[in-house]
């Protein structure tokens, strides 16, 4: 049987300390379920002690199922100087009612003698009482030895001496930290064989990736007997980041031959990579190993030839294996078969000799150059194909003016649209008011639809994301608009672009409405049965 | 005496196969003086054999004087079935000119019988007729033998002969390639310490990044006895990229002990990195080991408090040694001891003690609850602080009403924002049009402005960031803008945050030029003496 290496994700707590990013507890919990359903082992989803979001998350955590991951959450040792079972932020982590607590602890005596300035002996208690009265009350606890390679170069015998107290007071995993990120791969091998050898329980890794070493410090520890990784999606973190999960995890199990993930979660490594990504608002990094957009992609023109005679030639694996994919070469294949997956998923038959999917690969490439992006927003990509199949069929409504108005002066802020919208014969003028003008704006053009299409009252936005693209060319920057929408029992996405934030937001209401009318009763069992 | 690994650049050559990088012959001997006045070793400038551009960049590089680095030309082995003295592409390398020939050659035999479609024999003929047909003309030979490591685990006899043949033939460095960038250290490893056993010449290293360990394998081939390491500034390359010589030249000096380029050189690193994504009009990655503008910020409070007392305690080097320094990210995270460094860099001085630190951390906090993000947005946090320590002063300008509209009908779409602006007695009322309403008012905002204060003009925009906060409510979501400002000399990010994007995108807006007036003559000065 293979070795198998437990991956413990904890893009929400240390990854929430990267530059940039700020999560919201919904934020979190889309997050959670994502990484739950791609299969890793354990989620840490915050430190209830350092702020009220974190304790809302557990909160809200609580009442989910979580199918493959336990929930975990993090924490210090208690203070110095007061029982274990008095110090707030451990009762909080008690409260956060997940299965798996974890805390972290001094292992170097720099730190117990400078940051804590308590007794080297104090410290030992504190992570013993600690550890001790969290197994008590039941958990599954994960002991974190902060700056542990570092304090094992400057006192070996005191670094060892704390893991050992937590191992010995019933710790489920003692986790060497390389909390710095300087260290090299020897000197993790080392401590880790070391932590391997000597205690009771099993060892994990935690690395950073200051010196660029945050994935190669984990696999070194995983060749030294580690069986537990603790990283971040996209390598999110304080400084230059944490061990990239989105590497190391195909490293483990591709180049090393472990077990983490389910294989076939892999094949949605990129797409997590990307949801993650979307979520934090950050620009997808091209160059990222195994699911950057230029991961696979060939410019020499050798390489390209070569590519072209057998794929294994300049390539290390098969981009499908992580849901990446070969660029450059022939990538108007590549595009077609993505499209006729796409266009299956949303309920279409198309094959690939028709003159249409070349019409509709057409129309995508050229908004995507645009601005457009559909991977977010497949209900706009299918309203898009049906375009194609039914040659421009006539739209279910037509937004003909609108008109949008904001005034603020000493006494009051005022928003306020107007729309003139046309179904069929009838034309519907309505006014509304709004927070803002694109909030005024989805007012006015639901009051005119659900006049003429009263099963529109059950939709509503359930999230709205503006990016700006080209965000160099100042407040004239091209505007590309996310909307989530749902009936209650789906979602779905659209998307608009413009130079204007209120038209981009007006092209993606307008999709996500138009959707929402064709949906059910028209749009799939048409072409089901159609082509 | 420390043992020395010699630093051998190909920005210039393998560098610019990376994904949107495209040197100019200009570009490339710009990049060229700086790595000199650096000091690598060696400077890859191109394959003459492959493009104009590199022949014109070598026929200019001769006239000029290089001080510390060799200039190399790139190419390969001869073609198959010709005499190496008729092969053009061999040619051009000699009329290059330089003192360093650098070749590949096949050392796979998956790639000699499917790439090249030779025999075995064949091969090693070409590489070493055509190794010694350069040393024939005086030339120092670097032979690089292609996936190295695969072709290796593939056939490790027929690798070994290839690389015996280049050294034999009289190649001066034969360098291990880990050409598709998957292999793992200890395969790495292995390779290279087989051919520093037996071959009769020193050993080089040539990595890649697919899988993210292109910094640790060139590690771990040095460990193993390579003194030769071949990458590019900022790890720029066809696919994730080379060997990022902006983490293995630190990480081979500071960590390893060895000796690279001077090390007042190192003092520069930053600075050299910053200077090559400029050229390759690239935005440098914040989170770049070693280098990037977060590789030594703290953004958790009790990192900083603990940073403040021994900075070493979370920091694995002094960052001025590379060219880098602190900094300090305001967030809900942070304590007092963020404000007070935060404030230090802004050039205010304050006590912890001072009862205003507490009302700005207040407030801080406040308004960070409220949306507010300060990191990004120094110049806002200084407005703020300047408020609390000047007790609520009067602002330079108001803008005391505005009023934005957006009409579309079928003819035509404009987009038409007026404000009133107060500055002292004088009152601007002013009207701009634009390609959104928040363009418009910019535009408006401005035009009033100038009248008073001309010096505005030279302020432009030069980041407008959008980012809908809980966007799960929808429309009505609360939306924070960030915009970064410059008037050619220095560069500052504002912060504004509303329901309505216009309201937020006006804080901003008025923060950056209220900041513009403020800084120079008033801001600094008065605080720097005050408290």
């Amino acid at each position: 049987m293979k070795r198998s290496v437990e991956i413990y994700d904890t893009t929400l707590r240390d990854g929430s300390q990267g530059e940039g990013i700020n999560f919201s507890v919904h934020d979190k919990l889309r997050i959670a379920e994502r990484l739950d359903a791609f299969g890793v082992h354990y989620i840490e989803g915050g430190w209830p002690g350092s702020n009220p979001k974190d304790i809302e998350f557990f909160a809200q955590a609580r009442r989910r199922r979580w199918r493959n991951a336990r929930l975990a959450a993090f924490g210090s040792t208690r203070r110095k100087g007061i029982p274990v079972d008095r110090d707030e932020q451990v009762r909080l982590l008690l409260e956060a009612e997940t299965p798996v607590v974890t805390i972290y602890g001094k292992t170097s005596l720099l730190h117990v003698r400078e940051v804590l300035r308590c007794k080297p002996e104090e410290n030992l208690a504190m992570i013993r009482e600690t550890v001790r009265y969290l197994k008590d009350h039941g958990r599954t606890v994960i002991y974190d030895a902060e700056h542990c390679i570092d304090g094992y170069k400057l006192d070996p015998d005191y670094a060892m001496a704390t893991l050992k107290a937590a191992a010995e007071a019933g710790a489920d995993l003692v986790v060497i930290c390389d909390t710095n990120g300087g260290s090299l791969m020897r000197e993790v091998a080392e401590v880790t064989a070391l932590a391997v050898r000597t205690l009771p329980c099993p060892v994990g890794i935690h690395t950073h990736d200051d010196i660029g070493l945050g994935v190669a410090n984990a696999l070194a520890a995983v060749e030294a007997g580690a069986v537990h990784v603790q990283g971040t999606i996209n390598g999110y973190g304080e400084r230059t980041g944490n061990c990239n999960l989105t590497s190391v995890i195909p490293c483990l199990t591709f180049k090393m031959g472990l077990k983490t993930v389910p294989r076939r979660s892999l094949r949605k490594l990129k797409e997590l990579s990307q949801f993650v990504d979307e979520i934090a608002n950050l620009r997808p990094n091209p160059r990222q190993p195994w699911v950057g957009s230029a991961a696979f992609a060939h410019k020499g023109g050798t390489h390209v030839n070569a590519v072209q005679k057998i794929t294994a030639s300049y390539e290390h694996i098969d981009p499908a294996l992580v849901g990446n994919s070969r660029t450059v070469l022939v990538s108007d294949l590549a595009g077609r078969s993505n499209i006729l997956m796409k266009a299956r998923e949303l309920g279409f038959r198309l094959h690939p000799d028709m003159p249409e999917v070349k019409e509709i690969l057409r129309l995508v490439k050229e908004r995507e150059h645009q601005g457009y992006e559909y991977e977010a927003a497949p209900a706009s990509l299918a309203l898009l194909i049906r375009g194609v199949l039914e040659h421009n069929p006539e739209l279910l409504f037509t937004v003909e003016t609108y008109h949008v108005s904001m005034r603020r002066d000493a006494q009051e802020s005022i928003c306020e649209a107007t729309v003139k919208v046309r179904v069929g014969d009838q034309v519907h003028h309505t006014v509304a008011e709004g927070d803002g003008p694109v909030n005024a704006l989805d007012g006015a053009l639901r009051a005119a639809l659900v006049r003429s299409f009263p099963e529109l009252r059950k939709v509503r936005l359930t999230d709205y994301k503006v990016r700006i693209l080209d965000s160099a060319a100042g407040t004239a920057a091209k505007t590309r608009v996310l909307i989530e929408s749902t009936d209650g029992h789906e979602e779905w996405g659209t998307v608009g672009v413009s130079e204007n934030i209120v038209e981009a937001s007006l092209q993606a209401l307008a999709d996500s409405l138009e959707y929402a009318l064709l949906r059910k009763n028209r749009l799939r069992r048409r072409h089901a049965k159609g082509s």
